[in-house]
């Protein structure tokens, strides 16, 4: 199909079409003159993959080539379990400065709790994982607002996360080893996120709804 | 103190405290000369909120001024729990067009999954509710990536979601009525998101592990 059939088929604008091109996130068509170039149906997937990573996962641009690449290159479900797993963005970065000396204390508290509970929980995490000092941050920051969570706490909010992750492993790996599987495995874990949030924000709103009719 | 001293103090440095300012985040300070304003702790609790919700809740401005503003007109806690539901930012609103009709069939086979989930669930929630559209959008989007959720898997998840909504309403309901706990149920509320979805990507990340050397 042309590029313009591309478009109505996905919804996605021409222009969207030529950058993922340039970006080196959709693969070449095959050329068919010198300006013109035919899709195929691989086209039209590998496009629906990308915006849903794009709108539905909030991924950027740069994070979503490097998880393509990871499926591309990905030769079992498990390789591309563990590449995607460490290629999808960490939902919490952001670190700030405040008094040192009040930083260092919620730091180092926070780094203890963390460790903590992957030790109650039994969790094989890499000690490099970028999850680690994610979660770090979150919870010295939290510290910092006289909201920290109490071990125990984090622990129940810990196995209630486990069985969500169990739930995602399940749909992946029950998926196969073929390139078109590894893309669904990529939306399960990458998007099943969004879906978890709303979730909990609906069941937020019922529970919230209730107290003040009570 | 000083604006100076609270940038100190909470590591904002003052052109961004002086911004929040002037987009209402920041209630004025005490004027005491023609340039000069005394600054308080709650302006250095107020700030610290302002940080966490921007960078931990991933809130914009115009967000962050509707919760904030919520919390400062809710009378009780039930009243500012539910203020806080409806105000806070909704994780996904990425609405896409492909064929109109296979798009018709994706929405109304979606929004029947979701009302399906709501009464399995007995949820109670409002039809305007912002999360069940973007709930509907997301597995709208699923499935036309042919990654959709059976009824029976959306329900596994929701018990979980349910259960950690639990969780986040007792956290955030034994805080009390003032206005400073008020403050603490938005961060309950706000930012447990994130601190769920890392507990979450380190479960996941020890399971994919755990597959990969089994």
């Amino acid at each position: 199909m042309k590029i313009s059939e591309l478009s109505r088929r996905t919804g996605v604008p021409v222009a969207s079409i030529k950058y993922f091109r340039r970006e080196g996130l959709l693969p070449a068509g095959r050329a068919t003159a010198a300006t013109l170039a035919e899709y195929g149906e691989e086209h039209v997937q590998r496009l629906r993959l990308i915006k849903a990573l794009t709108t539905l996962g909030g991924l950027s641009i740069a994070a979503t080539r490097d998880v393509l690449t990871a499926v591309d290159q990905a030769e079992t479900t498990d390789g591309t379990l563990r590449a995607i797993s460490y290629a999808l963005p960490v939902p919490v970065t952001a670190a700030s400065a405040g008094d040192p000396d009040r930083d260092a204390q919620a730091e180092a508290a926070a780094r203890a709790d963390v460790a903590d509970l992957i030790a109650r929980m039994d969790w094989e995490v890499a000690d490099s994982s970028p999850h680690v000092q994610a979660l770090t941050t979150a919870l010295r920051e939290l510290r910092r607002l006289h909201a920290d969570y109490r071990p125990e706490g984090l622990v129940a909010y810990a196995e209630l996360a486990h069985a969500i992750a169990g739930l995602d492993l399940e749909r992946a790996a029950a998926l196969g080893d073929s390139p078109a599987l590894a893309e669904q495995a990529v939306i399960v874990l990458a998007l099943s996120g969004p879906v978890i949030e709303l979730l909990r924000r609906l069941a937020q709103e019922d529970q919230v709804r209730r107290r003040s009719l009570g």
